[in-house]
């Protein structure tokens, strides 16, 4: 286990015990799911109870899970050459498929002209912002949502939903499309008949096992409410920077948002700076999103919510999880003021 | 473990003890590789050892290593749109985006017009039959000959190659694209910026450092000369079987093999009723290629090297392993004879 303080849950989050144990026991199982003969049937039953425990944790009971490399290739899968809408505040691996012209308030609530032929987030991955999701709406990006706050996919009203294990404590590579069944969905790897048809290439079986038992795990933690404890330690940390920071902004705050999400905007203050002088103090935080933070620039989404590009360079991100005690956070907050006194120091 | 006697190598292989392990090490790096703080760059350090491994075990130093989801999306990655030429033994994974026009002999001899526009299997899954690959090749599927028979990507000559993980002891659900540098690739999942651009998605860690471990492990054993005595071990099964059933025609002997794969026509037995007998003799084999198992009909592959419909209905496919036991093998033909014994009294 790395020693420095993870603040960075929205990136990735540690494996739960329940995923580490589930793909321990799934590197015990030989056969190809798609082979028939015994080793083949036991692997193909671990296969679908996984499944099972996915649908069950969306509440997509009844809907087709089809099991896929990542958020990423979900998003492939159900949106390229669609023509879908979105707004800025999407992820990359969306907007590189839609047609990005749907409006977004300062708020990061984004207007949705007509939900059948858009694709918008649950949850904003860099400000935790929560989208109320229209009924009919063709997909949305559930990552970030899902774990972290109740819903199911049942009820939502989607076509189809975009999930990842590795935001609620599975494995990284292994994520999943959620679609009503008897969508139609075209594969986009060909070759074998997997996934009914819809995604070929022999399963990630050790992946889905843990993205299984991680998904059980992760809702009823979700139920027990062990969120409401990171809520708090958000606004502990809040406060303690608001006291003192004044000229600091909390994004998206005004709307109803993740419990461990905060990003704030330290004008000035590159956020890619922030990010290597928390990390000299081993705090493990983010400039906007992991999947783009190799690139030094500004943050997209917050530049669509209308921030210029200037205060879009000086957001940090913090994301807290389950296992984030009150003294981490405390002596985050210490840390990060220490800095910025000498940031508004250095400015004069 | 299944206590099965598994002889489908081919379709996928035990976990190697290297991989394991290190898969286990891997569950402890919190980070996202995309992450710059410390967390993220020990799980990109532990990403590029796996690449390294990889690139060492397939004698591609200094080419790129492009990690995906398995052999499926590599071959995706590299031959979609690109109207290459293949032959019909392939597999449908590379079948499914190639013109079928080259030709193949009985021996299972792939006749290559133009090498810079085609795409030839180093070795048949079905078959093992081993092809001469020629130099300026575009693409080959490197998965079943690596780590089975030495060759090395630097020497073949070729702009790209397709492996995976599970069939060398690695885990399923990781593969890899490896090209020549400078070689130009468009990614097909886009979003971050993850694989130099070429493949977005947050990466397996987890899986990709099986794969290197294993990857690493099978080179190795590969050079102690352990499938000499798995060749010697598919002589005494084919020995055995050609003793008593005399109707029964090797696929693909007279040419150069692999190690470990036998395929085998009974005209009139259909290979489909021999997995299920042999399934419950307790033995796991499979009647052509694990992908599409699920579908019963004649293998694709038999019927490109001539053999009409019904025999290649009537084909069975074992593959040992490094595991398997002298034992396995004549437990096996034992059973195999003895329903073979029933079949032609059934036939008259």
């Amino acid at each position: 286990m790395n020693s420095a303080c993870y603040l960075d849950w929205n990136a990735t989050t540690p494996l739960r015990t329940e995923a580490r144990a589930a793909m321990i026991d799934a590197m015990d199982v030989v056969g190809n799911p798609s082979s028939v003969h015994a080793p083949g049937r036991a692997a193909k039953a671990l296969l679908e109870r996984a499944r099972a425990q996915v649908a069950a944790a969306l509440g997509a009971e009844g809907q087709d899970v089809i099991f896929t490399s990542g958020a990423t290739e979900a998003a492939a899968l159900v949106l390229a050459g669609q023509g879908y809408h979105c707004a800025g505040v999407e992820h990359d691996a969306v907007r590189s498929w839609c047609v990005e012209d749907l409006a977004v308030d300062r708020a990061g609530r984004i207007t949705i002209a007509d939900p059948g032929r858009a694709c918008v987030q649950l949850a904003n991955s860099e400000t935790g912002v929560i989208q109320d999701l229209p009924e009919g709406l063709a997909v949305s990006d559930l990552t970030q949502g899902f774990g972290k706050m109740p819903f199911a996919f049942n009820w939502l009203g989607l076509t189809a939903g975009i999930v990842s294990a590795h935001k609620l404590g599975g494995p990284k590579g292994i994520g999943a499309l959620i679609v009503k069944r008897g969508t139609d969905i075209a594969a986009q790897l060909k070759g074998g008949g997997q996934e009914m048809g819809r995604r070929a290439g022999t399963e990630n079986l050790i992946g889905i096992a843990g993205f299984g038992a991680a998904a059980q795990a992760a809702s009823r933690d979700l139920e027990a409410g062990i969120w409401e404890n990171v809520e708090k330690l958000r606004s502990v940390l809040e406060n303690a920077i608001a006291d003192r920071a004044k000229d600091t902004i909390f994004v998206g705050n005004e709307s109803r948002r993740l419990p461990n999400t905060s990003c704030f905007i330290t004008p000035g203050w590159k956020g890619e700076t922030q990010v290597m002088q928390m990390d000299l103090g081993g705090f493990a935080v983010s400039a906007g999103s992991a999947c783009s933070s190799g690139k030094v620039r500004a943050s997209h989404a917050l530049q669509a919510m209308g921030f210029d590009a200037e205060a879009g360079a000086c957001a940090l991100r913090v994301s807290l999880g389950p296992d984030t005690r009150q003294e981490d956070v405390m002596r985050f907050a210490e840390h990060w003021l220490k800095c910025e006194g000498k940031h508004r120091a250095r400015r004069g």
